[in-house]
């Protein structure tokens, strides 16, 4: 047989560079949010501190502001002796009670803390001797008007929210949610919720690619299911490419076999599909494409494939779209593999693993009894080792960096 | 002085253990979402494979169906010549085209690549030998019918809601999301978006509390600024209590000085506050309490100490009112200490790090140049390296284990 489409694959990393050069994908709009609903965007913008933070000198602890100098060789065993005052500044030997957060009254240069000290016949004793500024927070400490506090493109996490609170924002500038098509094809398709007979399946793809997209902070159109059809699957893309950032489709790409949705992509219009064929394990039908400057990411049917395709180059397609330069990473860390696992010379290969925490030591055990198309693969493990296209595979007990997408697990014994 | 309130810390695995015991959360509320809805949500049951995933023996490659034994001995120096068929059914020497997906025809029981074939006058050459069940996905090795593919209490990731679409499922049953009010306390305290004068702040607390409460799932209601009068803050936390299901505080408690909302909980029943000054570092005036039965968490008015206040009691809180029987941990991974850090002995220090992956090692670097109060620490830190009360401190160079709450910091040679 004719082998139609790629012959030769590409290497995941020259195909997402090839796609991108492509692409261009230029700074996001924008748009105003209230702190209350930024949780999880992407900064448009640096935020500045407009003010210094603290705005004065304020105290660290719950105690009372003094002159330093007066409590030099104080001790519990040799107390010094202070006046209380309620006057807005501290002379010699005077002292005023502040909380935690309150103004340093003029006069006084530091706080000794509440358990350090003991009123005696209405005055106070010191028992322990302070440096200058010891427990006094200083003004422009914590941030100083003008400060880039928190740089464009970053994404927003509650401290962040907190901090541009702190410092008077109720709002900020973010980019827009990229908006994301996602169109799934084949005849043997059905939608969940509706009955099945002979060999047709449910659609889980388009559901869960939507998911992945919303995870990453897209908004998701669905544009149903395309019967094995070029002219509706190219009917279908257009009417997304009108209303859509980017398009998503699952389906219809092969090892060169039937690869309706590349041609249907084809005849839209230049450049179209720019890579078909990538040296992944799985997710080698995996085609990238550009129609109208908008990015086409077309994935394999098969589930796990699909989704280390959305991994490769979805990922990093939707931060792209986000504003950020580079792709956000997963959750990372390094754990023994407790049994050899074996790559594929010349083609990147994701494997699935599941991760734990036994006393102090990360196990990653890989998830590969069944089938490496079956979706529950993908339940039953919690990050990805990836093996370059270099190596053949790697030994069991061997220390991988594993790429979390799910829950840790702990042992009982987990020492954390 | 005589300090009021705790004169003795309460470890911190203590205090949660006296406050869970105290509230015997039980099974939370469940609602019906549809999958597309999902997301983050946690299971309220068990999600059961309602059918064999695949329903029937299907190809997992694109390729010919045919029956293993005719291939034996084949190569491509010894093609095995097969007829092509269109018919249902597979006889002796006959093979019939198949894409990924599709089902086995009967009487075949092997798929063999296309790349292993070649299409000449009219027949098709085979040139590798197949063992049987080589390419074909059986019937329910993904999943059986009957299997538990989600077990109650998972929060659903997309592989998750593909998997549950693959059964058919169009919806799920899901915990109803926590109702947290979220109050703060302080004369000093306005609302972002108003102007400032005088000693006056910002009130950054609530905001970032509430992103806090809901990056974990929960919904939150502000009761806005309370003043520093108990009555005032009775009032809001009564007022609170009857429409959430948890209050948390910040502000108005501290280290034996002023504890106007230990106080102002205490006024309003039984048991109340169940501990008050916990040895952590920072977060010490934190207190936990109970009123109708409902938890309210008394947080720190200092930003940090709240912080590390809601991360040791606010996320196993929310965690148990979502169902989960243990607390969701953060990411987790190993890093090299770059420089030494203080632990305080009898109390669990919280210490901030900033993580980066250098080549193929992580390191954490301690965040304190600044105040430990300063909110800034956060932004600038992603993780926590938690020192247990039994250490003075961890050393330079030490291997450590980080709890990451924001985006991993990559360096350019990160080897990933």
């Amino acid at each position: 047989m004719k082998l139609k489409g790629f012959q030769k694959l590409t290497l995941a990393d020259q195909a997402l560079q090839s796609w991108f050069n492509a692409l261009q994908i230029g700074a996001p709009k924008a748009t105003v949010v209230f702190l209350q609903d930024a949780l999880g965007r992407v900064l448009a913008e640096d935020v500045i501190a407009q003010q210094d933070l603290p705005r004065f000198d304020k105290s660290a602890v719950d105690g009372y502001a003094l002159k330093s100098a007066d409590s030099v060789g104080a001790s519990q065993f040799k107390p010094r002796v202070f006046q209380l005052t309620e006057n807005q500044e501290v002379n010699v030997k005077q002292t005023k009670q502040v909380w935690t957060g309150n103004p340093i009254p003029k006069g006084a240069d530091a706080v000794v803390m509440l358990e350090n000290t003991k009123k005696h016949e209405g005055k106070l004793e010191v028992w322990s001797q302070l440096a200058p500024g010891e427990n006094v927070s200083k003004k422009g400490e914590d941030t100083k008007k003008g400060d880039v506090v928190a740089k464009a493109r970053t994404r927003l996490n509650p401290y962040h929210i907190g901090l541009a609170a702190a410092l008077g924002y109720s709002q900020l500038k973010v980019s827009e949610k990229p908006k994301i098509g996602v169109l799934a094809t084949g005849n043997e398709l059905v939608e969940v919720g509706t009955q099945l007979s002979g060999n047709l399946i449910y659609d889980s793809n388009k559901i869960m690619l939507s998911a992945m997209c919303r995870e990453l902070g897209a908004e998701t159109t669905d544009y149903g299911i395309a019967k094995d059809n070029v002219d509706e699957i190219a009917n279908k893309i257009q009417m997304a490419l009108k209303a859509q950032d980017a398009v998503i489709t699952t389906g219809g790409t092969s090892v060169g076999g039937l690869d309706l949705v590349p041609d249907a992509v084809n005849k839209l219009g230049e450049p179209g599909v720019i890579v078909h064929g990538v040296a992944l394990r799985p997710a080698m039908p995996t085609a990238v494409a550009m129609l109208e400057g908008k990015p086409v990411l077309i994935l394999s049917g098969n589930p796990v494939a699909a989704i280390i395709g959305f991994e490769v180059f979805g990922r990093p397609m939707i931060c792209r779209l986000l504003g950020m330069s580079k792709t956000e990473p997963r959750p990372m860390l390094k754990a023994t593999l407790t049994r050899r696992v074996a790559g594929a010379l010349g083609r990147k290969t994701y494997v699935r693993v599941r991760v734990t925490l036994r006393g102090s030591e990360f196990y990653a055990e890989p998830v590969s009894a069944k089938g490496s198309g079956s979706i529950s693969t993908m339940t039953l493990s919690n990050g990805f080792v990836v093996i370059p296209e270099n190596r053949e595979g790697v030994s069991e007990g061997e220390t991988v960096i594993v790429h979390m997408f799910g829950s840790l697990g702990l042992e009982a014994e987990a020492d954390v």
